[in-house]
């Protein structure tokens, strides 16, 4: 007699962003008249650059073609894209060998799949607030799951647990609240790693929105994170993948957890993938090599300064009107606290109904957020221009 | 301080697909003159079609566009593919709605990941040989597991297990044996499945193979399907998509288990992949539209005829020479019954080293599949005729 896997009944009612598209859907219905803007949802806009726009294409041609048709690649992922990044990330100092890279179809897979590796029993950390996929994959296996809360008061930055956990997910430069942890914030919890024999999944998607060169962009800048850590990062925020799908994820041959040689755990994730996944696409892997290229990588630069140029003006505008917001100069999220102690899903309300701009509540990303929006600066400049005017002209106080 | 999932310890020590690249590489760095003829793995090696292509490419241009660049997609994935394929059943007799289907990269990771939301103390039954993926899924998660033999007795065929278990794998047309089950059948098992209220997970990643109208396609064919069976496809066999990834799962709103409503498998089947994934590629996806257009269909069925011709000549050749083989008439698959009682391992080897042809071990696909090995028909036709060429003149008695 089949039965259901009852951890579901633990997870929050609705996933979050299914809950704003019907909320913003019936708004739309009651006012068809109206155009909305949406400002919340971490959803890329601008067009992929034609250098990477030829590595698609080159991929595509590609399949056509019996001599350069591929199916299932290699085990890991395409090994030219994984020596390519082992390349990139030597750029920045870090010595990686492609053995250690696993190319995948996204970070968010990875982040609920590398779950599977470790022990059922597992404890595990999360920032509290943080996107959402930690903590539901989490509930799904069964997991305790102990918050680490990021507040006002500790500039949205946790220390690392009081008691013992087994598994610490850090996100940085923080979505929801685009704060980024320093060297020193993040070396303490590499010590904790290593002092109580945990494992750190550090997921690095927007690391290529950090401009200030001393504030990290892998957790590998951190002296003994090879030995306590994985890494997860993706082309999504950085080159435009976020429909295309293409991500990895780093677990380093020096990580050992207690009773495992180095490279067993490497092993196990192998296992994992090549039991249970099937690679990314070869089209999608070619775009990434380009991303990689010189010019792939210029024009990913610029992608990313057209959306730090919206962070800026939703951070500025915003606080103009006397809104206190945090994060957007290292991340293309902005974190504003609402006013007057409103609820995150009143002050959404709020927005919808009387400035026609749709925003993250942030309570959606855990306790800590309520009382808090997320805005995003992913979209058009010219509509982040329009919300920030309507927000102005008709936000009611 | 975090621990292994000691489940790992208990699947078969090698991928099978490794193992075989491990000894193909070792056999080949012993013998660099030697060319070597892959009539083992089953990845596809013909180009995809132009009419594909095209899609592909339309894919691609849409992105570097910014009027009509997309990133993540419907949560469900692309709604005019589901609807596509909802049409694309109806051909066939079958009514879904879209609403019952869901988009993912490939008919491997949903065969797996489908685990998620049925108890985590289901007994799952899996047929003995079949592909690894459900098996080994099933001893990561901790599953009990019944094997169901498939014998030269059965003709390959199982009949449902005598005892009771929730979860039922059933792979028709069958990777590796060849084999398809009939209607009734297929009958047999949606009625112990009703009766002893299991779900079955039907995997028809092959369907497109059948060439006999008799022979059921889908599982929906079955009377009282819908309301004990999840279906899952994939373009990667049909249309070459091995290396673009792209398949999808059907979970009828009629499916419903004990203490359950109609519709809540479907919810949570939804809720498990928008939890934890994150769509299929939209380029992907833009292929997969033209794989379902009238002449993608037709470009399609004469991919599929040229791998048949091929699984007919590997299927007369051996025959001629006087082993016993099975299936490849309604599959890619030709499943041959060793020599003088060799191992499938055994039987390898010999074929390797003095045929220079590579097979791939039944014994990996389960231990009743000791005794056999499967050959592919994807393959260039002339390789093939090579191969058959190369056994008959090579291999000693």
């Amino acid at each position: 007699m089949a039965k259901i896997n009852k951890n579901y009944n633990n997870l929050p009612q609705t996933y979050l962003f299914s809950e704003i598209a019907k909320k913003t859907k019936a708004f739309q219905e009651k006012n068809p008249g109206v155009s909305l803007m949406r400002l919340g949802v971490g959803n890329t806009t601008e067009p992929i650059p034609s250098t990477i726009i030829k590595g698609f294409i080159t991929g595509v041609e590609k399949l056509g073609n019996v001599d350069t048709y591929t199916g299932y690649g290699d085990e890991q992922g395409d090994t030219r894209l994984r020596v390519a990044l082992s390349a990139w990330y030597q750029t920045q100092g870090i010595t990686l060998d492609p053995t250690e890279i696993f190319i995948s179809d996204g970070a968010k897979p990875d982040s609920a799949n590398i779950q599977s590796i470790f022990g059922t029993d597992s404890i595990i950390a999360v920032q509290d607030p943080v996107y959402p996929v930690y903590q539901d994959s989490a509930i799904i296996a069964g997991h305790k799951i102990v918050y680490m809360p990021c507040t006002e008061e500790n500039g949205f930055i946790p220390s690392p647990p009081n008691e013992k956990v087994d598994i610490v997910y850090l996100c940085s430069p923080n979505n929801p609240t685009g704060v980024v942890m320093t060297k020193k914030q993040l070396k303490a919890f590499v010590d904790y790693a290593i002092e109580n024999k945990a494992v750190i999944i550090f997921d690095a998607a927007y690391a290529e929105y950090i401009s200030d060169p001393t504030l990290p962009k892998s957790i590998y800048e951190i002296e003994g994170a090879k030995k306590c850590a994985i890494e997860i990062n993706s082309f999504s925020k950085w080159a435009g993948f976020t429909g295309v799908r293409l991500g990895w994820t780093v677990v380093p041959m020096d990580l050992v957890i207690e009773g495992t040689e180095g490279g067993k755990i490497n092993n196990l994730w192998s296992r994992r993938q090549s039991t249970m996944f099937n690679g990314a696409s070869n089209i999608s892997t070619e775009g990434a090599l380009s991303v990689l290229s010189d010019s792939g990588q210029k024009e990913s630069k610029k992608l990313i300064a057209y959306y730090m140029n919206n962070a800026k003006i939703i951070k500025e505008n915003l606080s103009k009107l006397g809104f206190k917001v945090f994060g957007g100069e290292h991340a293309p999220y902005i974190w504003l606290k609402t006013p007057n102690n409103l609820g995150s899903w009143e002050f959404f309300d709020k927005l919808l109904k009387e400035a026609h701009v749709v925003v993250t509540p942030g309570s959606g990303f855990g306790a800590q957020g309520e009382g808090y929006v997320r805005l995003s600066a992913f979209g058009d400049k010219k509509d982040v221009k329009k919300g920030m005017k309507s927000i102005e002209e008709n936000l009611k106080p």
